[in-house]
């Protein structure tokens, strides 16, 4: 996929449709959130590694775009990079793909706080640096 | 309802509706869990208020048998009670109905833990004397 | 609320919380969708109706800013707006607020297709003038 | 598995987690769903292949007892077996392992009906005998 060098699979369950027939919309947010702790388990210890660090990564944003219709148990791809780290906030990307084609894509933003007491914290040098490795890994 | 005196009424959404059209199983077991929060609130100080003494509940048990489905934005009238209180142990029965008709019938059973180490605790006495007095005052 | 002149309460379930021991991102997308179904029945004689005609509303966008967290059994009032109908589109908005607090805001698009064909086809006249009547009670 | 032959993994998504930091007890019934249909996706030519030809298949009983909590990001052997098919009727059983450790066992039951009238119909011969010569794969 142009610009993603991670994705990870998921397969529509039943319980996961609506009565349209498809996919409901919410279960797109948490395919997002699926692909997103699977980046972070590639390329940062796991989002655990990180919350036994003391740290939590609030969802602050959620924005999709649905192009296409998902039916039960077909299979989906999930692309996601890490586009920005800065400070206390960290931004994900999205691509949700049914072989060629693009079924959803967005993006999430997310704020690093400090697990007991949810003050804003800065994203640590070692999440940083794994993030920014993991996508100078992406092919130009 | 006969046998029950505490009731509360969920809406299907339309998230909880699957591709047969109805709503999924699984949100039934939900609104057990509803049901029984909004019982615990009004005869012992809510769920929250047993969290917040130190102690958690875990479902232990569920048993659940639909007789009829139920569609997207049908109201039902879920009928709880607490049928037995014992040593760390405690049990609710449910019915969950569509004006007359029944829609599903189960029960739920809970251990209750200390909050912190996840260990099997007494349920406390003001926690049974309130489940006791709430289901002596079910009619006859 | 500004601008606002349709709201719907929701309490968040336990089912709704995550380990964060807040209410997942992901059910607040269908608070949203609550709060627009309720709008729906309001004005326009409920989503069920609009199916009843061989018509399907489908997301096509969520875009979703969170403020705050919401915590397990606080009620919340999602306020809902239609900003906009055109062709075979309508836009909502939202605010989803804890007493006077921001909890999140949003919006979502709907793409109207017919039931059987899921091809798009025009908001019909009755639907667009039942929400321009909604929207022009609003409070100046 | 003692007595199965059949499994599915999944992973307790963050989204499946409640304030108990635990996987909430709603999302197991999903997992034994999950393996349902992958059980019928070996044996039966898939969940969809059935709808395809006319019917549907009806949860109309799920019992679950819950002997260990599961965790965020833990791995989930789910085993299936059909152990009873007879008329319109057939009847799952499972087992969720975490490694060793026994994490819930249960039961579901399903009524197959005709797609179109919902009414109840025999399970056809050949999800019979896909079913039967699952069950005789087992080992001794």
């Amino acid at each position: 996929m142009d610009g993603f060098s991670f994705s990870t699979e998921v397969k529509v369950r039943f319980a996961e449709t609506d009565a349209q027939g498809i996919a409901h919309h919410a279960a797109v947010v948490v395919f997002l959130e699926v692909a997103r702790v699977a980046h972070l388990e590639r390329y940062a210890g796991g989002y655990q590694a990180i919350r036994d660090r003391g740290i939590e990564a609030l969802t602050t944003e959620v924005s999709l775009r649905y192009h296409r219709a998902a039916y039960f148990d077909e299979r989906l791809t999930i692309w996601a990079r890490c586009t920005d780290v800065r400070g206390a906030r960290f931004r994900y990307e999205y691509r949700a793909m049914r072989g060629g084609e693009l079924v959803a894509e967005g993006h999430t933003s997310h704020a690093v706080v400090d697990r007991s007491t949810h003050r804003p914290t800065r994203v640590p040098q070692w999440l940083a640096e794994a993030v920014a490795m993991a996508e100078s890994a992406v092919e130009p």
